[in-house]
């Protein structure tokens, strides 16, 4: 079957998503919904979709699934409004910041019977995906300690930190997700420390911008995250899984994949710099896997489960980071 | 403007260059032309594109170009089809086996005022083209030396060594365009030295599977091509230029970007193992040149003179091989 | 001048400082000591030096400093002995595992206004002098955050264990020092979380063999350490730095620096896999560092409080394990 | 046994030689010889050896070796001066610039049962060992090509150019030895260009400094030498074996394996720069490989031969440089 979907919101990441369905086969793009009509009609005019408004899209016959890829705080609304609508849904990150209003969600996609997908792309990434392989496969034996560093090229405008909901739910909650999945085992305690020596303007609005995590498993499984809000050199992205048997590690993406050598030294270029780039594989393959787990009825990869847990370790981080004192996970 | 391009040829480069065109803003796929039914159903279904025959495509007002992926030994009698028909004609390399053919067939272009660029994909991989601009920005001063490596996988099966028209010829030749292309200066001498290692066959049909090639310009430029129908760790693909201020490398590309460290040892997966695979980006980026240069009616990057040029080191190339003499260029 | 050293231990550290020694110009080894005389004696084969009691060493006119390499619980005690006797001393980590003993000893090294160096080994590391380097020139710009990754190749016997002091003393503390080192800021408050994952006889003593540790600065600054004692693939080393400007990092040390690539994958050999061998380069500057700052009558590059104050972040580690509270220091 | 040896020539290479015998058990540095006093003495401070005339340590019944590390011009007769005074005899290469003459050497050691090694290091170089092992072990399957990289930080003096022989056998004669020693089989044929990029002045003394040579053995196995008397980044040691079952390769020597990121991109430090700092283990094995040779009466792991037969190619790459013809060995 050909899955018709359409997309919510025509910014990057639903420009990202579009493009994506448009190659991915088993999809058709069917349709492209936003207030800024320009947007929409960008959309429109390079992969040849209609424009339309979202409850004529929630009443489309030909619209089997949405992409939500509209501002955080209409996300659980649309994951509702979907749900009852009958469609499948692929919902971005986060399902929202408070985790009661997630739970209210997810509660409605249960009722419903619906299919919600949330998008933590980086599980789709193939350099974390070869890391998990190598965790599957038996290589690196019982995972024992997961190291996650993640910084960001540079921070966001106050204006962006604001609705953010803090660096902990904003930009380690890929990391949370990252670690439940390679860890296999859900985490239980949660340590971490909290500075702010990046940008002044990020601890005036009460956030951090370096942040250290500590997570530990019943078993005594460990995760170590590390993110800031800086990285001159590009989009600092790793993962390391240590194991009984070994070690397995993603580095990082150059821009290209060459050395230059002059009698200044030995260099090759800075890291991928934006997350879109980075990440272009991880996008396409996370809309593959979400056409292909719809059109074989088979569960999606992620649920809104894995965003509510998620958001529930960035609440734990908070905390522990205010307090100083680790914070146990029911 | 969009430029309407019709295929022929719908064996696996015809596809690659389908998928290419469909994903190039500025280009649209009219047209595919393949004796085999099937392979033409195949690229229409995935892509949305007419099936219609050669003489059709010549006179169809709707395709503005063609892309040549037919059989080597067809390449010329449609370069010069074409030419006369009035379209831009991107061509496969070779564009034959015979050089005196090949200036037929420029000539022929030349007195119809026609477009021809001869595909030449490595000029448009992004690692060689970062080393190339690391010689365009003066990173490297002067060049005074290019190593190229080349070795296949594995060796083509005897059927298709009997119509390659011979390793240098057939493989060779890419490595001949990127020295040209790198030395900056046109090839005045040739030495080289061929062996049958890899498969007897090969050598019983009077053909080589293991080369070494030294060129050297007039300046005393000099580059070194090693090329090998074998490499069990995958497509191995290297370029390194040495100039007066420094070096710079392509390295070759991982299927992923992932280290495995155990008792064994520190592993990486293989090298990519297939052309295809592992020039995705040139083949996209060169289309797109194709495209940008009719559209913007500037010249093609590649030409048929470049087809001629690469075809007469492997010429020279051989005879140096089978001789024991430096082959002096006119 | 030429500095006149005693050896006090001739097991495996005592006879790495006696090659040391023997090839440091400036310095001659003048004696060795051991209970067991088959190993003074080994050393004095080989290095062509007398064999002499603790007692008279502390006597000998040609004496001028001595190296302790003793088992930990003599150090603080021959520190005192030969501080009164006048010589320059270098102690091997930990002075002691007790605060309060090794507080003591420096109170009796400053009282006689005695030298004492403690051999933190890996600040002389030449690619850890090269981070440090980076830090120093401004390449970094201010530091932000520091991770230090040290794995052992494996555990040590549960004998051992028992004398070691836990794993926060006996291995963590080299890191503790790193981090102070690289940091350039006293550490104000620790987190840390504690698994016995590797070992269960480890567990049964009370001790922990996978470990990590977040420390603070009063400025917010902040390092990570993880510990683990097991690495299949060697003995795993590694310092990042990440400052305002951008981030060095030290990376392991391979048996070879070879790269051999099959059907299998691409592979170097593991890392070396001995601290005494991975770290021979340190031991040698260590050894030349204190003969150059004694007879030049410059402070050691290290000293007594330096092991202080690692111990001190130890006892703190442990208790943040312990209760999952951050501990902060006075 | 403990070898006594003589230096001959307290140079720096005569330095570092000193340095290694006094640090290999089994062998006692015993004197030194040096026309120039001062160079003498230095030697003798620094190891506690004599200082002796050549006369005088091949009548000393204390020596049992000489290391001779004089001008090349001097070698061939003070290896027959000493093969007749019963000395085990170590020689720097190369033997003589005159095949004539070193094969009339070899002739003199014969004729009194005399034990020559010539100094080919790179043999002795950890890294290119464990290429040389991945074929003994057979990881790379059956050798068919060898590529060897070599290039000079800077070209040496015009003073030394004179009298050094030409390039070929200067510089690239220990690339023949390796050659030889990697591809397991007497080369058969060379070809070679030769070109002057580097420093004028060099060419005006007859002599190349950018040169490439193929290398081809009765079995078709192929090697190719590139060398060049420039390398701004460092001393650039390359070697790759290509087999029938994968590659091995001995990557370059970094001043530290540190990693600096910071928005101008990623860099390392650049290669070891000078001979004798990039080979300093090489040095010592070589050394400790001649004693022990010598010690336990096995042949020496280098001979006279050796050196004959990289001089022999050496003759021949320039003939093929200069004529433009293979030149076929007898």
């Amino acid at each position: 079957m050909t899955l018709g979907i359409a997309i919510l919101g025509a910014g990057r990441i639903g420009q990202t998503h579009a493009r994506a369905i448009s190659a991915t086969p088993g999809a058709r793009l069917v349709a492209i919904s936003d207030p800024f009509a320009e947007a929409a009609q960008k959309v429109s005019d390079a992969y040849g979709c209609d424009i339309r408004s979202i409850d004529d899209i929630a009443a489309s016959d030909d619209v089997d699934a949405v992409a939500i890829c509209t501002p955080t705080d209409t996300h659980a609304d649309l994951i509702e409004q979907f749900a009852k609508a009958g469609k499948k849904i692929f919902c971005e990150k986060p399902v929202d910041l408070s985790a009661a209003r997630v739970k209210q969600a997810i509660a409605t996609v249960e009722a419903e019977g619906a299919t919600l997908m949330v998008g933590f792309n980086r599980r789709f990434d193939p350099d974390f995906m070869a890391v998990k392989a190598a965790i599957d496969n038996g290589s690196v034996g019982d995972v024992e300690m997961v190291t996650i560093t993640s910084r960001d090229p540079g921070a966001p405008p106050p204006a962006y930190i604001k609705v953010s909901g803090g660096i902990f739910r904003d930009m380690t909650i890929h990391d949370f997700d990252m670690a439940r999945w390679l860890l296999g085992e859900e985490v239980q305690t949660v340590v971490a420390q909290a500075s702010n020596l990046v940008d002044p303007e990020i601890g005036k609005l009460g956030d951090y911008d370096s942040v250290n995590v500590i997570l530990r498993t019943a078993s005594g499984k460990q995760a170590v995250i590390t993110n800031s809000r800086r990285a001159s050199y590009g989009y600092d992205q790793r993962i390391e899984v240590h194991g009984s048997k070994g070690m397995a590690q993603a580095q990082n993406t150059l821009e290209a994949n060459v050395v230059v050598a002059t009698a200044d030294g030995i260099s090759t270029p800075p890291l991928m710099n934006f997350f879109m780039t980075r990440y272009t594989a991880a996008y396409a393959n996370e809309i593959a896997a979400f056409v292909t787990a719809v059109n074989s009825g088979q569960p999606t990869p992620t649920t809104g489960l894995d965003g509510l847990k998620a958001l529930e370790l960035a609440d734990a981080a908070l905390e522990a980071a205010q307090t100083g004192k680790a914070v146990t996970l029911a």
